[in-house]
């Protein structure tokens, strides 16, 4: 009995949880310039009482009673009053006046962003920075938590089980390995031309990219596609949102940040949305959701056979831009590696290098080694040892992401840790999936989402990052598959001839 | 001290309450094909909540505290303490469990009703209507009202202080004279030639309407306009959201549904912001509201000295479509008048008619002497009688409106109420700003909006409707403004030279 009206309880914090995402993706999506303050009051009054009844002592009674006897409830159910209690215990440490707070300034700072990087000034910013991180480690401080341990805390969040310290060790094996596999591709003669990217009309992007998402399995009758300026997937399989944006001279970004959000939204559209609300139909965490948007970005969107299906389509789409182009030097420009200050531009090879600068970076921030005021010249000189690029301008360097602006420390990480897992499942759905490259080369695009699917996506959070791992694939999660396909894909393409 | 508490309370209660709106908006502009059910889980779980906060005993003791020493109050904060204390009462009699279940329904009967629309089949919706019907039976029931009492009550909802009597007598007399008027102009020999108003881009319709409303003065920076099935204005001033719907062949609709909207848009940009969500920073009633986009609609956007200067700008726009039309043709059609079943698609002559078919309807619901599963029949009967005209179809009929599907019965009449009073304010701003219609040929709309917003937007709720009417325009609410202007506007059009 208690086990039914907790569930009826998570369902409608659920609802109310989901409205309050509408109200940020509207926020991102259609906000009228002068109405940031309306919004910000808007969530933080919705935000400050889904957490008043997200946290209502009826809540811990019914858990209490279910743990008295967990052997009375099925794995399932175990799931579920686990989950429920994380965030039971997460919500109500925070006072209600502190989660007001922080959505009121998440909104104000969101805003002052978008001001800041139009100027590159981030001299505007940085107050609101340095509240965002004031407020993160407010919250550490109410679970008794501060320096790095704050940061496990904010790791946590994103991805249950994380730390800082497991990071590291991952993140050094990696930059190890990729740091001297830029230089390599780098040297080489080979050079992917992009000069081929110009003037590809807004509505005919659209209409290609809609129709690729569409058969990699987006259901566009459950969700949608906008314009945002940084591109992000929120909502659920209910109703899930992409965003991306248009380049005229830039066709790849549109095209493959929609893969990417893509990905995530085939991730949420893929959870049992019969326990939307519990744990058995919320992601397993940020780092799971990040391999299944990158898996379809990269192993699958980058491949010699998706391109040999969709090559003719690109080509009927941008014939007039295409023209004179072979196929070579096309499938070379997807798969173009270069130095790019900018992380979201960046290719799939020095992208890694981008996360391990941030992970570096929110280490300094929580340890008190780096001051807010200190970050753009600290920033600027990482980014140069670390991805061997210095940015010329904020706008290039620590003003580009969203993510600070938003509170969101923590998170960068699941993007690299995302990276390793899509290599991981890669290899094991190649293995288990015989020929699915013939499928590809065909628009068949379905057997690699069912498997996802039953393996993936079906198990909701049963499992954090590094059990589903090995669950899935067999083995813990390394930068093993990641390095191996990142050299399978890219030395002999670069290879000289 | 009561006093600020309330006001925080009520302002705290008006954004939770916008981001339920927010959710409606969305509904209707965004929301994918099979995501109904979620958003009517997502706006029952909201309104259910807000409707539990907003009858917090606390602000009945605030109240009540208010209320035992009204003289210690300025008349502003009278204002706000009666009104809060009509709202509270008003909530406070409504079950949480029947608010959240007609919020539901509320949201299914909607698509329902869309789909309906779409395939002419009443049977379909027929259901959904007799609930929202009964619905709206049981909600007076709480307040002891059953019948036609019941129907005042939803009257009252939307024009406090109006009746069911009070409209009959002002209607039928409206009636007595538009009839005859609607003859003598539809046997004139001068017909309006729509002919002209074929191929007209949509890109180009929407730039020019977004220059012609921003010139009467929208403020887009805390405002939008978007595309949905049933031209609206949502949200308030803080954040206004209108919509409308493009027709390649219809392009009068999208521009006068346009600056009808607008109209609604400036009277909520125009109230007090720093009152929002008391009295004092609430629109007086939705016949008031109504008088503000009708007079933008039709005193001024169908006006000579209108056209006078958007001509040539229009022109502009469809050089091509518009070659070889005389001004006089283009200012006859803009005013043309002729029988149409479709409430939205008449001219504001023969509209009045079709309110005053829904009053007499929904009179009949309300009083038992009509069921819903005879109502078509009903209504094509009584189109014939009153508007002269019987519809081919349910689409052209009783499917036409959303109104009836989202529950709101005994709003119909407030689009009357407000032609008569946007009639009324005209005459009283023609005295008051003597040369107005030479700022409208040059393009300036600001002494207009700057007198409505002096007389009716800046007094929020402080008068009803008929207190309102008095204060502004020295008179009783009436017909006669409205007929005088329409035979003034519309018979010398219509002589035959």
């Amino acid at each position: 009995m208690s086990y039914q009206k907790l569930v009826s309880e998570l369902k409608r914090l659920h609802y109310l949880n989901s409205a309050l995402d509408l109200l940020g993706w509207d926020e991102q999506v259609n906000l009228p310039k002068k109405s940031a303050a309306a919004r910000a009051s808007q969530s933080s009054a919705l935000s400050d009482l889904i957490h008043r009844e997200s946290i209502h002592p009826q809540v811990d009674d019914w858990l209490n009673a279910l743990e008295q006897d967990p052997n009375a409830l099925t794995t399932e159910q175990q799931c579920v009053v686990q989950e429920a209690r994380r965030n039971f215990d997460r919500a109500v440490k925070l006072p209600s006046a502190f989660v007001a707070r922080r959505a009121e300034h998440q909104s104000r700072a969101y805003h002052a962003w978008v001001e800041a990087r139009k100027n590159d000034d981030f001299v505007s910013f940085a107050p609101f920075l340095k509240t965002q991180l004031e407020l993160a480690r407010e919250e550490a401080g109410f679970f008794g938590l501060d320096g790095l341990q704050a940061y496990d805390y904010h790791i946590d969040n994103h991805d249950p089980g994380m730390t800082a310290s497991v990071i590291g060790t991952l993140f050094d094996s990696l930059k190890s390995e990729i740091v001297p596999l830029v230089k390599q591709i780098l040297s080489s003669a080979v050079k992917p031309n992009l000069s081929m990217f110009k003037g590809f009309p807004i509505a005919q992007q659209e209409a290609f990219l809609k129709r690729v998402t569409a058969s990699l399995g987006f259901d566009y009758d459950r969700g949608r596609l906008d314009v945002a300026v940084h591109p992000f997937c929120s909502g659920n399989g209910e109703d899930t949102r992409l965003t991306t944006r248009y380049f005229v001279d830039n066709p790849l970004d549109s095209l493959f940040s929609s893969i990417h959000e893509t990905g995530h939204g085939l991730y949420e559209q893929g959870l049992p949305l019969e326990h939307l609300g519990t744990g058995l139909g919320t992601a397993a965490g940020m780092g799971v959701h990040e391999s299944q948007s990158r898996i379809w970005e990269n192993q699958v969107a980058r491949s010699r056979s998706f391109w040999d299906y969709w090559e003719p389509f690109y080509r009927e789409a941008f014939p007039e831009q295409l023209s004179g182009v072979t196929s070579e030097q096309l499938y070379l420009a997807v798969n173009g590696v270069s130095l790019n200050p900018i992380r979201v531009d960046s290719d799939e090879v020095t992208y890694n290098l981008h996360i391990i600068l941030r992970f570096e970076l929110e280490k300094c921030l929580f340890s008190g080694e780096l001051d807010v005021v200190d970050l753009p010249a600290f920033w600027n000189e990482k980014a140069e040892k670390i991805i061997g690029l210095r940015p010329t301008s904020d706008v290039e360097g620590v003003l580009q992401d969203v993510h600070w602006s938003s509170g969101a420390f923590g998170y960068f990480p699941s993007y690299c840790l995302g990276n390793m897992l899509a290599a991981q499942l890669w290899y094991s759905a190649l293995d288990a999936l015989p020929g699915i490259e013939i499928d590809f080369s065909n628009g068949d695009f379905t057997r690699l989402l069912s498997w996802l699917r039953e393996k993936v996506h079906c198990e909701g959070k049963r499992c954090d990052l590094m059990n589903l791992t090995k669950k899935v694939t067999g083995k813990e999660l390394s930068s093993d598959s990641l390095i191996r396909y990142l050299k399978e894909r890219y030395l002999p393409l670069y290879q000289q001839t």
